[in-house]
């Protein structure tokens, strides 16, 4: 079983759950607002302000990388459905400008579901 | 080490942390609010609603699974502590009906307190 | 690949933020607020309240040990930066008072940017 983190733009979210859900994916899914950094994730109105010296831009850039406000949606699956799930997310998310996202792959080593304490696939689907 | 991901109803989760206490499982707790999709987790008001045909229900139910607000509840513990936690949340939340929730077990490497610089079982009592 | 989740204090956030970027740290970072849990992590004035048998400190104590509020930063870089995020985190949050935080480093298996598809520590920098 594997979990799929996703760190995507917040207006690709319902976007993303309802691909996954059209893909067959029947995992859990779970939301959080976060600040994401990375590379070249600056307004490139901003960075073209500071690259022609005003100041205010310049300001904005300050000295460290600027945060961009994204959402995390986190989907398990079984082994077999993370090639699929992982290409669903990229297809969905993918415009080709920086600040697309990042995905994660972690291990999960049980999923239990807490009503009737199934474990594994059967706990997802 | 594990780390148990519990994702629960939100009026569980205060109950939750006591029984774990209550087990002596001295462990990190963290909770994030989620919005969870599972299979059922649509108040069954609606359902039976819209297979009445009522048109508010209908829409409410729209194209995708309804999502649920839940607490994720996060807890580290040395192994042989993992069934013993996972036990009591189960006991905790299981109420027999739809969305009582999931648990997911992953592996964590290393756990280090700041303060002491301390690691493994030491960093969690 | 490892991800390292620090719990650590709200106040020390943007320091540690920038201590990672300072030692070249190029990860993705993610911050949420959690209520965490430790030995210790009681005001020492309630403590001290209460041992004196001033009611108020008492009922805040109740029964269970109080939740404070804390961040957690979550940092994904190649194996081989792992120590050293971990002794940038440890360095910038050690007040060597109770609540400096936890440190857990989870296995991540794999890691995409989205934009390019690019994966491992490609994906990272």
């Amino acid at each position: 079983m594997k979990e799929i983190i996703s760190v995507i733009r917040i207006n690709k979210v319902n976007e993303t759950k309802k691909a996954l859900i059209d893909a067959g994916i029947p995992a859990f899914t779970a939301t959080g607002r976060v600040m994401g950094r990375g590379k070249g994730q600056v307004h490139y109105d901003i960075l073209n302000g500071a690259a022609e010296g005003h100041p205010e831009a310049i300001a904005q850039l300050g000295g460290a990388p600027r945060l961009v406000a994204k959402r995390i949606l986190t989907v398990v699956v079984p082994d077999d459905l993370c090639k699929t799930a992982v290409d669903v997310i990229i297809k969905t998310n993918q415009t080709g400008k920086p600040g697309d996202g990042k995905i994660f792959v972690t291990p999960i080593l049980e999923t239990i579901r807490v009503r009737t304490g199934e474990t594994g696939r059967d706990a997802l689907n």
